[in-house]
């Protein structure tokens, strides 16, 4: 029940059309989604300017298209990320204006090029194998409205190559940080700059990295205070929280 | 090798007083904090007002009592965490205008109250055994110059508890949430609010809450895609991320 | 030795055909399985009406037919979880009338449609990927002769689409609650209703949701005090407790 | 917002003494709690006859008793899990018909003694050492008013003590059952009997016991399918959902 | 329902004593440990001549006292492991002749000291700190009436040591070995030997030696094929099936 | 150095054609697995009857026929497991008296068939999907020398399959046990007999059974002192341990 | 900013021709690679001999092949681990001379042969199923520049094949220790040598050894004090362990 | 049988006072140890100038003592590790010369003070809380006879700290790197030196770190490939293998 809805409802009250209790009866049971609460959360995907995603894995092709169709009928950007082969094939053959990145995999359509974020994200990675997670956070950040800088292949044992990025380091308004096997770098960085450091663990490694563990407690034990830490390769994830961030 | 003392040689090497093959030498061999880099490190904490902390377990009374001392002279705020009876009574004996909050563990003295974060950070606690972590982070939030605003003993079991508190939610900026056994909060929370969530697991639990991994494990595999997630029992590092936030 | 042959084994004695102690041998010797308490094993399979199950994996199609065939000619329901391709379409070609639901991927040959539950359970999945695991419930709990109410992808981080269904949670009797990451849906629902809630994790979710072990974690240690647990992705152990719940 | 001061606005509304918008802006923002739904969760505790419960660990003595005397006033029943010798003392100080079982480490204050469980609860222990965590569900089975059955100590290496009392097994509704070391007991119960079984893994063992994980993997791999499982120890939450099921 | 009371009861029945039925009945309800299965257990505590055993953490020392004090009144030898001093104190001071091994943790009534193992059980402990662990295998082989022989501090990281006894390693019918850290020694002994090596990993280890866990872990994996494996520090379990190996 | 070669040398030091000092240099430096105990090792293969084994995984279809070809020259049996259906073609092209049991995934070259166990060897397993770990043991007991009794699916949940068998279950000297999921079965089998029972925890379940590590957990946690464990699926390991203990 | 450009900076400083303040500025905005640090690092390739190497996993063939031309056109051998197929016969095609080593996985382009260690590496493997990684191991150890000896399928369970090569244990100067399922050859081999033995846990093994981590945990755990352990499978890690500390 | 008691016996067999046959029985059954074998063992001890080392936990007071004696007697330096402060009290009472380091948590008897190490050994410490283990590096270290260069409190989120200090961390000729939480000092470090680097995870931090596990993690999964692991809080054990490296 909308605002609307419910202010029709009191009106009728007031005009003597409905009785106190009949009006209190469908108060009480009307769904959820239409009072005020669920309403915000409709306004809020409006207002904070999320694109709409979809998870690729575990979709029928055609289910998976029929979703990126219906929300790109709404006109926000539509994100899908770890989207297969067949599903992304199915959709660019509608979609040809959608932009599909094979390293990140992710499948793009921009409607909305607005400017949302108001500093630049700052997307590190600290071995090539990170990269297309890396870069499943840049399309992200991207797709959001954000200005973004990647600092890609700077990791811990080469410390050189981080640090004469310093500069860049230093611009950045919150930095997404992706690293396997130790997952050291996230420490490291968060040590050289003062502003929030997300922290993504990848399931770059062998042997004992067990799938991103080693590189998930790493971070989650970091030394450095401003570190806070998502999902193993979860790109995305990481994107989304700096972007909220860079909005502020 | 500061600012000055570089460029004092570079005077020199003008003057003619030292050779360019020395002053090379000296540059190579300086310490390497002495160069802008450092420096930066330096004025990072001025500028972001981190008041300077001291982490209890394992110090010596007289030590603990001694870096508390030293640190206060700066004329910054200060906070110690998770002292020990000990410690805290050797400071407080000295620092009578000292604030020991016995629930959070913290000791803090305020030499500065600058209000440097631009809005609200909530704090949000599952349970009342949670309150111990979300009381550290209240403090640390408080103590580098934030409003924040307490939500305790508001967890999933009890959704209402949650849900009555819907404007409070709403008004924050950014929301720090401490949670126990399985950690569910992050997840339901992120679902009602547009803003960054920072979740704290606790070692709240028995059985197989194993010290708080259960929760953690929630956590970092949350559903919501604004929760960011810091170690267990981490108040402190949980609200040093949003005052980073806060602070933009 | 059931009870008519133990019976007439004592009328031998009384009538002095067989001494005492040869009937001491033959009841010391006899198998376990034809004691009184055996054949109450045997009556309960007909008493509850619980149907004949075959779990699929590690056997041969052939072997999978037979005994779908011996358990169909008992004239109870029969019921076939994770069926492989090849024995699906083996046993389809024989059994006609059999029904195939890909989706839970059960196989099921309905002989008796007696109602034995007395209220309805409610199936409710987190995700659209928990749904496999739910319908395997939902199609247990509907062999074995219950009404249900099926509340999909209703997870914690859009609180307002499990709100909005506020009534058939509480008009169902026994809930199954299926859900993957972090598995936090059986917690929330465990606290909006009074009866019992059995939590099925999920190996939906990736990175450290470590195949269910995350959701199966936040489910033991769940602070909703009306959950139970059964193993990852068991959809049907869950739908089957909640039978036996259903006919009381 | 409760029933009666909804209603009460909507007289107004009718009246003409309340505006429909500003009706329609107070019921925006009252809190959720006063809204029916959470109205129905007062309701719940009332109906279903829960008793008050308190968990003892982390509570101030003085805290606990508090909490004690306030949840007595209500006229329910009260029950303490896990109370501190303290804790214990100061409230049986002032409650001296208050029941402490040492065994079961549980505080009782029976004020209500109404038969709400329609059948048997069985509750067992393989062990004697799992005998607490067995007393602590009989206690909470107790008060939350079911007839209760004990069997304690019929683990499964001694087979002959279990199939000896097959009897009382048939003849309860529903069954708890608290194991230590390797947790087998659920699966051979639940094999005996045609009701569900709820599983308690128990802290007891030693070595590889880790605690119960042994137990809890044990019982959630069970082959009987009768069979959930609750937290390491929680004999509490194991009766609390029995006498859910034994009140259907 | 023993032999003796199952044969009267056929003996009313041949007499028209007791009816058909009415024995029917009787056969049917009695409990199963009057079974003749029942008492093979029986017999089979008297045949094997296994100690009585109690195990000590979690009791009273009054019911410690009185288990021990009824157990040897059977006359049969007596083992208690891993009492607490209160326990054995107070046991002592009733059984003078009880013999305490304080490295061992056992309390020890012989009143049997018949020989029933056919060879030699030798105990092997890789460290000095794995020796209480061994001790309690050799008190436990030897008052189940075993010849022993210990080789103790015998590791592998000094082969020497053990390549010394071969002679002692040949004559054994059978090994018990504990060690702890990574639990090497019993593949190496298995490798010497052509009888079985029953492996015990101990506690003992510090860092990731995790309890035992690597020990377990360790052995498990042994690569020796004549080698099993007991629950970590069970020198007790290790010798009771050395010792039904040393009778055959 | 074999005792020929070494007696030798020793007279050619009696017969003065070496010196004392030439004769301690050859000792000395000799390779130790011509020292008599090295010696004793190859004894033992040829003292204990075991058969010459391979392990198949990871050995090229060639190499394994090789291998298999040289230790059928020495006239043993020839036992090889875990071979490839590559492998055993292979090998069965040459050998057409060899045995491959395809369940068993053995392959048995019989050159000897002594009976060496002198009592019986009975398998049991606890569901149908144990059966190949089963019958890996019965095949290598067999090979072995021993006479065997296999009792399958026998599992916990039907207590009366098991209890049926309790005379074959008496008469074996030794027992190997098979089981997945919760690995109960060790344990109550543990109980019903005098003799050293052999677990073999498989890694058949699904969800939290984690590949056997559920299976391993619990039985080396069994409450039954004569239950030792070997490593998930290793049928082999235990049918080795149970004809060491046969022969004796 | 290298030692060349700056001391043309400084020669600029002296000459006038730019002031110090615009030489401090420079200097403290150059990126930090060019400082004299980062020189280091590049002159440490040249001067310890390390190869230039390539991990293959997870990079496209023809990406492969162009960074193995650019490395192999600096002069250094070049070591290639672990590539594909398919990587290797591309590079292959394009470097006649480089040898592939098929057990190793190791692509190797040697074009300096200089011996740059100053004793033996004894490379060490368990079993045959170790050979991989300890080949790994070898073609590392000698495209570093450095003597070897192959010491293969000496595992701990049949000691004498060990020990009968205590004359090459003695001579190398380094060890590399390879070992799978139980990782105990390493603390075997540690005792009897004084030299640094690198271990390496392999991933052979089945059931409870994990994929490595039982060997990793043994290792790691190991009571010969000589023992550091580096990653599952890593025998390129060990080997360049073992060659810088024969370059010593 | 030492060389001299094997010469002996061979003279008696020239002399024809012993028999070839009798020698070779005595040689036959000699034990290991009196082989030349055995004897190199003791010459290690000799020719590498380890200290004698007792592992204090676990040991009595007076067995400490008596070791610490029996070890002094020989001659060397004594070292103990991890006294506690009784067996530290008794042990200084007798030797007023043995010097205690409280914070290593070493009791050291120095009588010799040869110089065996060649260059220099970095011991390294991430934090504070990390210098015990590393103080027990350094008294190693030192009283194996190595000079040393103490780094400590040079962590990863303070880069500067620690590259001011890039001179001494080049001198070195192998480095211990001590590090708790998340571990990655010893991966930056890695990647600024070309020697070996011995890593020292600790069980320093809280909430995830898991006592040391997440830093063990970190250290084996490290992306610099000079880098190799001993166990948690194992100063003792680094320094060793450093000192043998520091003595090639």
């Amino acid at each position: 029940m909308d605002a609307n809805r419910l202010k029709a409802l009191l009106e009728q009250v007031r005009a003597g059309a409905v009785t106190p209790d009949d009006a209190l009866e469908q108060i009480n049971t009307l769904p959820f989604e239409e009072l005020g609460f669920a309403k915000v959360d409709h306004h809020r995907a409006v207002r904070v300017g999320v694109p709409e995603v979809i998870f690729g894995p575990g979709k029928a092709p055609e289910h998976f298209l029929e979703i990126f169709t219906r929300l790109a009928e709404r006109g926000n950007n539509v994100l899908a990320t770890r989207g297969s082969e067949e599903q992304v094939a199915l959709t660019l053959a509608r979609f040809h204006m959608a932009e599909h990145n094979q390293l990140a995999r992710t499948l793009v359509l921009r409607q909305n090029r607005e400017k949302l974020g108001k500093g630049i994200i700052g997307i590190i990675s600290a071995g090539t194998s990170d990269i297309p997670v890396a870069e499943e956070a840049a399309v992200t950040a991207d797709v959001m409205g954000n200005d973004i800088t990647r600092l890609f292949d700077v990791g811990v044992a080469g410390l050189h190559r981080l640090l004469s990025h310093s500069k860049e380091l230093r611009q950045a308004r919150v930095l997404v940080v992706c690293a396997g096997m130790e997952g050291a770098l996230p420490s490291v960085v968060g040590g050289l700059v003062a502003v929030p450091v997300i922290a993504v663990p990848t399931s770059v490694g062998y042997g004992a990295a067990f799938g991103g563990i080693a590189a998930l407690l790493g971070m989650i034990n970091s030394c450095a205070s401003n570190v806070s830490v998502v999902n193993i390769d979860n790109g995305f994830g990481a994107a989304y929280v700096a972007s909220l961030i860079n909005r502020i």
